[in-house]
């Protein structure tokens, strides 16, 4: 369902065009300094602007409605809240009749028989993580001194990234993109060998993220064309700093205390300038759809904050099993 | 830690060289026909034997402890049990003070302060998968007529599989693969949006098996350098078939009623015949390490009848959730 | 931690003198109708203002954040949010001193290290009671055509409740009372044999309710002195019903398709206007300590409402888990 | 389902006159020393042949599966089997026909549609009490210095225990009885204020255990009947130490450092001698039922063991959780 984590447990609400979303973030130790402040950055990093993501701005302002008191987390669950504010109204009497390619207009209309709040994608739009970016941010203190970096490798198959994105723009088309994510300083054993592995863990979590198609751990895939003996990362010191880092950080599903490192492909915005064939559920008959509005070009942009987030909530609560951060969290 | 699922739900236990490895099976609706014999076809697709495999063989013969009464399931746990019965006896002093490359050895002294029970693998074990494949004919049988199906798209880089395993054997080296898996006759509707989508339980499951290095669904990394205009995947009837199946059967988590398909590298066997460097714990200084014994020169070639059971294992469990499968089945 | 429930999970949040306090529903199946008039009868019961209760009245105004859509639930997560509004500015150093008797001052302290929000109660306020009344009329009305039905036995060891309550309010002291519950039309199938029993589940959740010291089911602690030929209810219709109902409507931790029947404790409300001794944390002497202010004579006479809810939420989790519920509601 | 637990976890398997029987131990620490004969005791004291206990005799060896290397925990899960031994052919048509009233055979039926190992009490068989208590051996273990013990307050009603037993077998009829649980040593700050506090999870756990019928802690059902002046603890020292124990260890929820204490009724086994009247499913009509076979007079002679091992292993999981515990247990 809606939630996540064990210890430190996240669960996730709202809907793109209804009064508001937010998240609620339980078992955060009690004593971690956390001010207004601290979330300007990874907010703006999610916003939008930027050329290749959607003009439409949204005020992302956060009220903390429990479980901080005088700057602190006090041991209790932890409630932000997003008002929505930019909602447009709209007619979607057409969208109803045509589920959009791409996106989860038929699946909801399956799986919640029709009563799901379609506007604006509801509770599948990525407005939704928001929450996430400011569940990371409360995580990502707590895991400090570990720390937690996600990059865009490539767009639209190119590194030269601005081109890709005006080539896209000129286009009218979207395009996808690579991010990898690197965590550092994460202390080995972490992470359990059946089901609860360091890989499992994230990749359930970062599959929230929408648009994400797939995700690989060190060589990832690459390691299916090395052999044995050119992939085993040597061990060079007795706290097992290896030579290479192809197991990406973690052997048997536990953290050895290199550096996490995977990588996930983000897929083309669904909604494109194009027109696109999709089924006219009252017809019947294929038709052709046009989406209008303001969309991102291309939401890879977006993801890295994301991604740092989802990463920083996982660990945050692989150490806590791990007694690796205290109940009552020392400053830091 | 080491079970998974909510309604259908899986607890694996043992170790390699210990008195027995086995799993427990919580969860599954009673009434289901399940006899000794169903079991042999799966067991013999994940043991050894066949070229690019260990020669090592161990009887996998089940011990059906619990749950089962008149050849059908009663609603109550199911406990199957493997004794361990090829278990050489060995030195392990050599392997306590030299943490072999690409393994769990490392790892596991730092998480269990030296307690685990490290004879050939311990815990680790290839050996537990056993458990899964157990667990997944009888899922397997829960979710029919859904049905599962995996296999090997390459080893060592070649679609020649035969080829590439003898030049290998040759070469006395392990190499990795590339598997894919497709389920067929997934109902639309199953799964959840945020953090139990599809695709998060799968990959959470799938990364239990020990070598897997990523997993991608259906375009998965290709979408990165693919338009949104190509890459969505048109609707063309109200059953929700799509032209193409770029989605890979999941849209917003939820499945669509397509294919269900991905992808998943395999690296190559961490034991080679190659000697390879690492640290002497108790020296400390780095030293060459041999590894003795009999291995699966492509650990690939075993793993599609338990990525199967890792599958069906997951879909048995968002199928009871969604009510596609009754509490008391009816005979499937 | 703050959640509970498996297919039907709430979790609740906030502080008495925080921003707001408020509870997310996950998993309730789309479809059901709900309009916020369905919420004033259950609000006004658990409210203060009648004889033996605070004249300090707050107005429960639900704030529906999500998950309702044209008067119905969608199937994403229910977010309802009340905001504080109430709140008293005083001085809390003397409080922080002196850990008041029978309240949670101390071991907040010893658990959240100082750091809890310990205005008021915090999140130990009987405040937060009010969320689950709110997911308790949602969860009435999904499992719909059981009803649940709780009343009040005793208070002060009589059941002239009138009486008992001015005889407090005159001796200037609050008294406790036993509360009865009930819960009718249960289908016979519902709870597990081990550890998720219907017992197990009730008294899970009821114990989240301030103020309850104990529960019994059926015969309870008289069961204690009968003998088996008196105890065992005969079984008188093909149906289940039985000729008695020491069972309490369950055998072996299922439900046997006659009422549920359990009782529970209700201490006295801690806050009196005696003054108690009590250790001054700063002197290390023991003081006299005098609570001011308005208080529930009888909080016994406020909680009804509140076991009712508990015990819809958690036959909604059984009955979804049961399948006797369906994903998307029929109308009830 | 049939586990139970957050960090510290069991899972529990088996049916009275199937293969055998068990528990699986997930997550507890490495480094535990845990030998065969630290469970003789409990096990003898579970077991019967005491006066007032049945005659038959199961020899309850464990059979130690998994978990254990070398006298000590090694941190996987610990699997514990005990085989099957002393079961009697028996012809159960009748007992199909006639569900025994207090029994689980009719809610059986109805839950599992007719598939469950109905003999000997199947799953819902007090046999499966006897891996709860080699899980208390551990658990008990685990968290030392905290203490538990269980006696018998009285049976039938009586405090001499020994008169009250002679009295039943006289009578040829079975009785009840009370035990009262104390738990001293528990450090302050353990239990969560909502859902997971230490009454919920006790409680929870305990009606597990078959023929519990109610739970009192501290004052438990007498505090109906207090005022709040009496009822309220003093705390007199700034350790925490209260003057009188009403709270039963708890405030809030959460452990104030002082005993835990809670009582339990048990009811008579529903097994006696004497004749009773139940439906016969196939006729429809009422029908007298006489059960042969060798009965427990009072089985609550039988239960302060098993109480103990239920109270350890929620202790042992809610001390973990505030890392009362170290995650590779110091030598205890």
């Amino acid at each position: 369902m809606n939630s996540f984590g064990r210890l430190f447990r996240v669960s996730i609400f709202g809907e793109s065009h209804g009064s508001g979303i937010g998240i609620v973030i339980d078992g955060c130790p009690a004593g971690l300094a956390v001010s207004p402040e601290d979330f300007n950055k990874d907010f703006n990093r999610r916003g939008s602007g930027a050329k290749g993501t959607t003009p439409r701005k949204e005020a992302d302002i956060p009220r903390f409605v429990s479980g901080l008191f005088n700057d602190h987390t006090t041991g209790a669950p932890i409630t932000i809240l997003f008002n929505n504010t930019n909602v447009r109204s709209k007619d979607y009497t057409k969208l109803r009749e045509m589920p959009r390619p791409g996106h989860a207009d038929f699946v909801a209309m399956k799986k919640f028989g029709g009563f799901e709040d379609y506007r604006g994608g509801g509770h599948f739009s990525g407005r939704l993580t928001l929450g996430l970016v400011a569940a990371g941010v409360i995580a990502k203190k707590l895991i400090n001194p570990v720390s937690v970096n996600a990059r865009i490798l490539e767009v639209g198959g190119s590194s030269d990234i601005d081109q890709a994105i005006e080539k896209a723009i000129e286009e009218n088309d979207s395009i996808g993109g690579v991010i990898e994510c690197t965590a550092t300083g994460i202390p080995a054993g972490i992470g359990e060998p059946f089901f609860d592995s360091v890989e499992a863990m994230i990749s359930h979590m970062i599959f929230s993220i929408p648009a994400i198609k797939g995700i690989e751990f060190g060589s990832g895939f690459k390691s299916a064309k090395m052999k044995g003996s050119e992939h085993n990362d040597n061990i060079i010191t007795k706290e097992g700093k290896t030579e290479t880092n192809y197991s990406g950080g973690v052997n048997g599903g536990i953290s050895n205390g290199n550096d996490l490192v995977f990588r996930v492909p983000v897929k083309p915005t669904s909604s494109t300038h194009q027109a696109q064939n999709t089924i006219n559920l009252k017809s019947g008959k294929i038709e052709k759809l046009e989406i209008e509005g303001r969309h991102d070009t291309c939401i890879a942009l977006r993801v890295p904050v994301v991604l740092e987030a989802a990463t920083a909530i996982v660990l945050a609560d692989l150490m806590l099993q791990e007694q690796q951060i205290g109940r009552v969290a020392r400053e830091r």
